[in-house]
């Protein structure tokens, strides 16, 4: 009901505040017998870690999880993983200035309203830390999904403010703190960045995640498509105002003559549909996009009220980043993780003894 | 875990296939009290309903919504409302062209490999069908919104194909076949929509659907969000492959100093942000978009495989719209009303007690 | 959160009131490939149906299940299943007598107070006549489990009254109108309702439930255990005051030296527990008892009070069961099934690829 | 699905193994604007803890706990309450003994046969040392309970193996090791239980437990009933074979003219029921029971297998309680109130806005 529970059968329960002692999270429903350990969460968290680059907020998070249950002499038990994150940066600040000042575009006035009291120290629960929690329950997803299942996920960069993005390495997309996939234009990100910070402005962005290796049959009519379901996990990442499956948006402008995917004995001879028919995984790449909305806490000042209602203006001095989106891809990956593991334990309870009959079919461009 | 049940609080169960006997839903927290009949219900079925215009299938549905539980002496009691729609329009016909074979682009091929068997009658479970039972579910939760919240709703079509569309005169979006809201250019959407029946294609849409007098405080964080939820509902409405909170996609481009959403004694200044913070509704004009496809269902012959993997032509022949996103403003208008009632009942639960203390703001523009 | 479906990856919905248009529910994640029909369902409801022997109400119910979707060409589609039963037995009725007076230890008072509305016919919601439905869902879950599991489940009456009765002839039970597994004293059970219903007066009874062939491993820790979800089961039957799994309360006087079920290569030497261990089947027979209190609805006069807190007098005309408990056994066995294949659905998912590796034990006594 | 969270609208997701790092929860949905800290939570698990008393175990559990997120300034946030006990008694410790072997009467083989794998130490997963967390989770419910809706819980030990004991003194039960209300008989107590110690053998138990001042209307049919909740709640905890509401198993011999509870315009003449009708509450007392099997953990040998099918002997050496029910009375408790307060928070979601329009009515006998 209080909504920090994500999935049926692979859950995560998310728990904690920017500045409170911890946060962290309790991951239900991991088959037993996989190998997990501190090491692996934390190699996903550096990747999504603030202070890693000169292009990201400078603010240093131990990000060390913990895991304190449900791996027992290195692999899962089936019971409940929980992982908990210490809040190491917690230096006594001033929060005067914001405590009763609503930040233009945070969920500051929101809470309140909903609430009735608010943890106002650095966005409390609404803060971007929270997604620390995903990018490590995503990482045991990814390990279960990699080891059980054979399917592997990528996120990248695909546009940040007016600069479009290739997808022409995907692995080249980890060794850059852009998450760029077309590394010739990294130049080009860094430049932009640089005149943005000097604006004191921020810029938005869109991530695109694909999953390779998912095989037909997962995702539940009607209302718990895997596309819908993509779309919820992504739309609830901090900041995201849209989400694409596959063609997204594009479809409005095509035909349906262009657009349908045919079939040959040979496979699918495209994959406008982003490997997802009907709501189920047709076997494709899923293909998944998302747009980032440019952070709000700039150093230009903004018109705001406080809480009794007066005019204010709010400018902000600590230490943010000018694009949010460019720390987004993994937590993009860990999202589309946690839903494919959730939908394949639930499609496996209800379907593990079909046997479909239908022979194999080949390859697929993009795949 | 199978998919079929939206909503925690307020929550609709759908069932039901296109050519079975009836499809129907159970809509179970509905609170009690509220005037409910099945004209109610048939002013929705009938706004969505195939066959009203030329522009739109010809199939003849009966949708006759029939009220069998929950409903006593003119009022909710409570308990669960079933609602159920007899499938009359089952003539006999010969499926064996479909039977066998994967219609390219539907959900045929997804579903036989989940299931291991398939209704292949017009599409089964995975038929726009399905859709109706949402518009009824939807018709419901509308009049509890209005009646105990003072929420309004209404979806309009924005743009068909190329032709985009202002939203002029939001009530003329009820007096038009095409739920259009720029009544002047009716003219533009019929030629071109003819000129795609001569062609024997498909074309593809958006919709946007707006809530106005939603109070702040509706949305769970973290997941639960009420903008992760209203992506996950469009999404999961058949052919849907694109969702856009507030200006959504466009704020990639868009710089912070920009898109903020300031705030002034009188109110906010703006909504880019389309009435969601922090994934809590902040008592402006809430605003989502989607994208729907052309259907794949064309006379254009494409090329498929039958279920032996045999290399096939598939050419549809029986009555199909060349634009279901013309049908799609009141499917949008249902699933929105569903996600906004499940999480005001749920905010009710939670923070019933609660007083902010905060003094009401104006109005905002673009309410 | 209103409370009427029932579980994960199993799901029952139910709806309907005793005198409304027609009860049904909609089972949703039922594996497909399993042979349903009406016939099925027919079967298990008449054996719970009122009006079969003159031990029992002399309502005539038609009970006749209708399922509109789900299930096409005589199989399940992994698709929901919706079951509708009409009401046929709808006379017109006086109802001016019942209709502002609260019948004791009816649900009439407390559903009052909840919603403000009652439906005051029959009981409404709160009616026994509720339970057909799950007698309709138990009987698709019994031949899911029988064909997919190898489990056989069988209810009958342990007490009624002061008639202690043993399990003789499990087979018996299911030839006699008091579900009895003694049938030498069928004819002691027939008097002690005769001279009750001279009396106009009702009573208690105790019905005993077990489940054979349940693997070891179904069953979830902590709070979804096996033994807690078969208890809510229960409990939640109309007239249900009392549960036991295994020994139930005889344990409070007994030993842990005598209660602990040893086990040998050979298998368990005991099955105190009742075939659940920790919460998870142990591959035992699983015991689980009930207790159904004497129905208030009798000829004698009660004290009771109106609906403006006035004093008055409540006598039940109609036509009502002496002892509720005898219809109660085919409920027991739906509940026990709904809840085994939820859990075996569940298991499944997390757990389809564990080997446990230990060699297989013998059989048990008592099983 | 794996089951280690309760509740819909006050949700309690456990986690921990007895001797891994940690224990702990999230309690999710917990109201706003309610004092919470972490001597609440301490003054409840004292109440429950080993080694307060001669005669419970004598493990020395820290059971300190840490409350690390959803408290700010003194009061819940409405945000996730996340709380952590630390492991401290994790003496180094030969396990070689119980490594691979099944405890007879213990999760150990049913473990085995669902995970494939098993944290051997001390029960991990199913050790009673996870009833601690309930007991936390426990005293949050009740701290809202008390403040926002007026309801007190309390439990105590109505059986001890053969020794009945009366409900003279509510508040006596906090006051000695046995939760006796009767005190009078606390040296009885003492010297069953002595001479259990002497025989190296453990017993079994009945504990009640009461809540007064919860008003009517809580609980939701059909499934969810508030005595079907609370069945499974009780169940749910480590050792419980059976559950009553009200008069329970006593129901069966009991005439419908002596059961049901008569009403006057000064209340209910007799609460037979246990303060629930049809599933709801009625405003009287609730009243519920359980039965505690006698531990398995005893110091006489019994027979048992080891993983490979050997037969063997086990042997308990450790600290263990002779009489597990003594220490369940604030388990019972903090359960109950789990279950009310999450029905509370429910019932207000949907039926807010209702007035039954009933006057008022009188005290009640037992109440």
């Amino acid at each position: 009901m209080a909504g920090n529970t994500w999935g049926q059968a692979f859950t995560v329960t998310s728990f904690g505040e920017s500045h409170g002692p911890a946060i962290g999270c309790v991951v239900d429903g991991c088959p037993p017998g996989i190998a997990i350990d501190e090491a692996l969460l934390q190699t996903d968290l550096d990747r999504r870690k603030p202070g890693t680059s000169r292009y990201v907020t400078q603010r240093r998070e131990g990000d060390e999880a913990r895991i304190v249950s449900g791996v027992f002499e290195g692999v899962t038990t089936g019971t409940p993983i929980a992982v908990i994150i210490e809040n190491t940066d917690q230096r006594s600040r001033d929060y005067s200035k914001i405590k009763d000042v609503f930040r233009p575009n945070h969920a500051d006035y929101a809470y309140l309203q909903k609430y009735g009291v608010r943890d106002y120290r650095g966005g409390g629960r609404s803060s971007a830390r929270e997604t620390a929690v995903r990018v490590a329950a995503g990482a045991i997803a990814r390990r279960v999904l990699a080891e059980r299942f054979g399917v592997r996920i990528q996120g990248y960069l695909a546009q940040m403010g007016p600069i479009r993005l290739a997808c022409e390495d995907l692995d080249a997309a980890n060794t850059n703190p852009f998450f760029c996939a077309e590394p010739a234009r990294l130049g080009e990100l860094e430049d932009y960045i640089n005149a943005l910070r000097r604006d004191g402005d921020s810029i938005g962005a869109r991530i695109d995640v694909v999953a390779a290796g998912v095989p037909p049959g997962w995702g539940e009519p009607v209302f718990d498509r895997l596309d819908a379901d993509i779309a919820k996990a992504l739309m609830s990442i901090n900041a995201v105002k849209g989400v694409e499956i596959g063609d997204g948006f594009g479809v409005v402008e095509t035909r349906g003559s262009e657009h349908r995917d045919e079939m040959a004995p040979t496979g699918f001879r495209s994959n406008h549909s982003g490997g997802i028919q009907g709501g189920i995984s047709s076997g494709q790449t899923i293909r998944a996009s998302m747009a980032l909305k440019p952070t709000s806490s700039i150093v230009i000042p903004g018109d705001t009220i406080d809480t009794r209602g007066q005019a204010t203006q709010m400018r902000t001095t600590g230490r943010h980043d000018p694009c949010v989106g460019l720390r987004a891809a993994p937590i993009a990956e860990a999202m589309l993780a946690i839903v494919l593991l959730d939908h394949a334990l639930r499609h496996r309870g209800q379907n593990a003894d079909v046997d479909s009959g239908l022979p194999p079919i080949g390859g697929e461009p993009g795949g």
